[in-house]
């Protein structure tokens, strides 16, 4: 049985460093590290204990969220397949999988050689996968898991494809890239992303699944009612070149697309097959910002990320500076994260600090004080931590390697 | 003897997917791989066999800056600490310290504990270290490296640290921190920097060292000579507090600040005594942009430090997709990269994405290409990389770790 905290106090197990007035923590940092340390089952650690800064995750909207998404999905008759380059973590794909997901999407071949060798097999890379190292890895990849799928925006691209697949006598499983708008990457929707297609088939070593389409233009804009046009209008071509790709007697049978802002409207448009959506998991600043069906905010789903920092310098009554920087956050979008303390806003102020915006605070914040701050964008701010602790309220459940994370 | 590139296409090693035309690599992933694998000393390997998005440092602008700033602090009779929160890499730490450095600076108890491991006994850790966990280790780091110094701005805190090292029986080496400008962290210059180096030196279990005084909002003034002006503004209340402590018979020893914008401002400064520079080992776009002595740019040290990337889409003229986007570049600062081709310009474009901009192109960019860039703002982009390749010219020569990148 694990000791409580009391029992701890008892026994005279903590340092007297931990006695700091006014600090709630209990454990000493070898023993909160001891408990850490068994990684799958963690008893009696609560957030107080982390180290800061750390990323949390609140299981209670975690699961909420997995179950809410694979339901939607499963109504609407369509196939799931959340995008790991949100979370890059084994048992969050596992936790999808199991929820009903059918397969998942990778953005880099890392991310696909991660979920793999956690146990993932139906991959779809969503990204092409260009050069001697990434054919190379693909042709690997798909050796170990026939399934393996990636994509295609390029004749060229499509014979080098074809080329490396014969050699290596493995089939390439490809699905034609369609640009919905943006030109990022994607063939132009119509009869030059068909004749695209009509070459894959023709092509020995490659077999043409379905259509690639994300319309990541759509996903963040403002207000449900703009974003269903938005996404209707560019999603309609490229629907449409899926479709003429089967009236020409093309094996395309996949066509795929949709993030966690259109989920809800591009499962309405017929002729999709699957969703690709990934923040639904952890939601974030931006997501919540670009409106729902309900409102000004975004509630399909809840925030689940978190980053826990503390207050490491206090020394004016407007403002606290705390340990969570620019290199605890993602920096690539106008705001920052938002303090889960009623008031207080938060702006970024160097590379291992921040600062609190107390004007309006709703309660005292002290020096030494933890806070939880929602992540401005998730997926480059998952990127940057080796993993997260799972908590269930404050206690903290299992700590999640997030494998897949950073570059080679 | 190690095989040439040529020696491998006669044996035959290469697998057949390598004979893409225009395609310059020449070994399989495996074998790329089993090279690397070796870390220590690679060979063969060249930059066009690397994964991308992968960090690239170029061996001998690096060693230039390091010898540069070594004899630059000899030069002008200051210790030289420089900041491993820049390359949060051990290998690096080692070089400088071989070059003349009499210790290292950290950000983060992590960033100290790293070092540490690795073999570093002379730590400044250049953030207060608030509440248990964080306290804890550092006693923990202390009564393992008895050097160990760090930051203090507040006599609340000042106590807390006095009653964990009186419980824990260690002495704990403590600098005021002092805040030139900001409000980052700090306490304000004069007599209550005094007053707060008294109470630190009356409580038992700390040793005051002396004064830690960082203008990070000088460091970039653009132009040297309203940088100049800057740093002597704000820095010269700083450096009248230490030599005030002094005067008062206070044990302040070491004046320790300046940043790789101001080396050779605040070295002119009397009462100085230690450079605390960290960027200067790599630069970045952002240096480069802040101007020098000489002129608009800043070329009293090069650019070691690149993101090489891969080109995934070209379908347009104008535009080429590389597979560097928000999560292989810091995006802290209103610029991104600046790729090494002439006439080239880049724009983020999502996670995975960047966009070439090929209007004014000095050369053609093809599918599958391999382009360099100058990473903006060094530190973060350090950060989201697990290590570096280090290069001479176009010859991977090593693999360094960066080990204490990230947080727990």
């Amino acid at each position: 049985m694990p000791l409580s905290r009391r029992d701890w106090l008892k026994r005279g197990a903590l340092a007297p460093a931990m006695l700091i007035p006014g600090v709630a923590q209990a454990y000493d940092v070898d023993e909160v590290e001891r408990r850490l340390a068994k990684s799958s089952s963690v008893e009696g650690v609560s957030k107080l204990d982390l180290p800061t800064p750390s990323l949390i995750l609140d299981l209670d909207a975690f699961e909420a969220n997995v179950a809410g998404m694979a339901a939607h999905a499963k109504q609407h008759g369509l196939q799931l397949r959340p995008h790991s380059k949100t979370h890059k973590t084994p048992e969050i794909a596992r936790r999808q999988l199991k929820a009903g997901a059918h397969g998942i999407c990778a953005a880099t071949i890392r991310e696909a050689e991660t979920m793999h060798a956690a146990g993932m097999a139906e991959i779809l890379i969503t990204g092409e996968q260009v050069g001697v190292n990434k054919i190379g890895r693909l042709i690997r990849l798909t050796k170990a898991a026939p399934e393996t799928m990636s994509t295609v925006d390029n004749a060229e691209h499509a014979e080098q494809l074809s080329e490396a697949a014969r050699a290596a006598k493995v089939t390439l499983n490809v699905m034609v890239d369609i640009d919905p708008v943006g030109r990022r990457t994607g063939i132009a929707p119509g009869k030059k992303a068909v004749a695209l297609a009509k070459r894959i088939d023709q092509l020995e070593g490659l077999r043409l699944r379905g259509v690639h389409g994300y319309s990541g233009a759509s996903s963040h804009v403002k207000g449900y009612e703009a974003r269903k046009a938005h996404s209707i209008q560019y999603m309609t071509p490229v629907i449409e070149s899926f479709e003429a790709m089967k009236k020409a007697g093309l094996p395309a049978e996949i066509m795929s697309g949709a993030s966690t802002g259109t989920y809800n409207i591009d499962s309405d448009l017929a002729g999709m097959t699957e969703l690709q959506v990934g923040s639904y998991v952890f939601m974030d600043v931006e997501y919540r910002r670009a409106g729902g069906r309900s409102g000004d905010t975004y509630t399909d789903f809840s925030p689940s990320l978190t980053v826990l920092a503390t207050v490491m310098s206090k020394n004016y009554d407007d403002i606290a500076t705390i340990d969570a920087g620019l290199k605890a956050f993602a920096t690539d979008r106008s705001f920052g994260p938002e303090p889960l303390i009623e008031g207080v806003t938060y702006s970024f102020n160097g590379d291992e600090h921040g600062r609190l915006h107390l004007e309006n605070a709703s309660r005292e914040v002290k020096l030494g004080d933890k806070v939880e701050l929602i992540v401005p964008h998730c997926d480059p701010n998952v990127n940057l931590y080796d993993r997260m602790y799972a908590c269930r309220g404050d206690q903290v459940r299992e700590i999640w390697k997030i494998a897949a994370r950073g570059h080679v």
